[in-house]
């Protein structure tokens, strides 16, 4: 697959088409039924088949990982709003929803099978590694603009936003592996208390 | 596989050396390439062979999880100090070790690919469950101790405990799937952060 294409986009819309079919796909067949012809089967049948652009499976999901990652940088746009507090409030229900859909639970377990594969393969583990690196600056941005307008006290915003992102990650991880269906619940209200200890202001 | 030999431990010694087996054989193979036969290959050979005792391997895993966790429960003595803070320090550095080494290190690797599997397998799902629960309740024990002590705060224990589980899950489960290997120190900071605004008593 390149990397761009003629204009300077790094997606084809051809490439878009099979990876919008893969999330599809994912969702109803998981990681381990997931083939490339279940992937195709998911596709307009005018469109070329995945394997023409990929070589296996893994090599698609790779991609398909580079794009949900580039996909999610768009989505969390941190600059939507004038109140920091505001914006990472809603950073925080995107990432951990207080009450996930069926599709949202869906796509939790599906990442987990994959960020499994990240123990053992360097491609993906690359993948997961990008993920982490944008959820943590885009936190660490809202808290040090908040630091900067005087709103939030002057923390290492650094720190915080880890312990943001380890926090969430957890949460949604133990969701997805055990049957402790209140957990999220709990730590939301948790992670808001942390959030206001660490952040507001003290007269 | 019976649950109880007639001493009345729930383990019998040739459990127990299967199990030991299967710990060893995991930590060389990692689950992918974990077999019946690899397994075998760790016992003594004059001991019975893991498939007189399980059908399949998944099956020996479940019993595996469950020795691991009557294990846990057995190392995290919280009764051993009368400091509240130290022996939740030492429960922290068990769970989420700052510098872990080589032996640990493949163990959450291997605890992520286990883990995986309760995505989809029930008997995986409900060991994880009974594992998080021991953490959980561990923890809350630790500080309701204290705050019975007078030494904490009388801080709603069950949500502290559920974030420190999080937190510490999200930490070892992103060290294990990235390379960002800055995160456990960063996150080990946060916790201690944390713990001390939240229990630690103001004049």
């Amino acid at each position: 697959m390149t990397s761009s294409d003629s204009s300077g986009e790094k997606w084809t819309s051809a490439e878009e088409e099979i990876m919008r079919a893969t999330y599809r796909a994912l969702l109803s067949h998981g990681y381990a039924n997931l083939s490339m012809s279940r992937i195709a089967e998911e596709l307009d049948k005018s469109k070329a088949a995945p394997y023409y652009y990929y070589d296996s499976k893994d090599e698609l999901l790779v991609s398909f990982l580079d794009y949900s990652v580039d996909q999610f940088e768009e989505t969390i746009d941190t600059r939507e709003s004038d109140d920091p507090k505001e914006t990472l409030d809603r950073v925080i229900e995107k990432l951990l929803p207080l009450q996930p859909d069926e599709t949202e639970q869906q796509l939790q377990t599906v990442l987990v099978e994959l960020r499994a594969q990240a123990v053992t393969n360097g491609a993906f583990r690359e993948q997961f590694t990008r993920l982490d690196e944008k959820i943590v600056t885009a936190i660490h941005e809202i808290i040090q603009q908040g630091i900067d307008d005087g709103v939030f006290r002057d923390v290492d915003s650094t720190r915080v936003a880890e312990h943001i992102l380890a926090t969430i990650t957890g949460t949604r991880y133990c969701h997805a592996t055990t049957n402790r269906e209140t957990a999220i619940a709990v730590t939301r209200v948790s992670l808001s208390s942390y959030i206001d200890s660490e952040l507001r202001k003290r007269p």
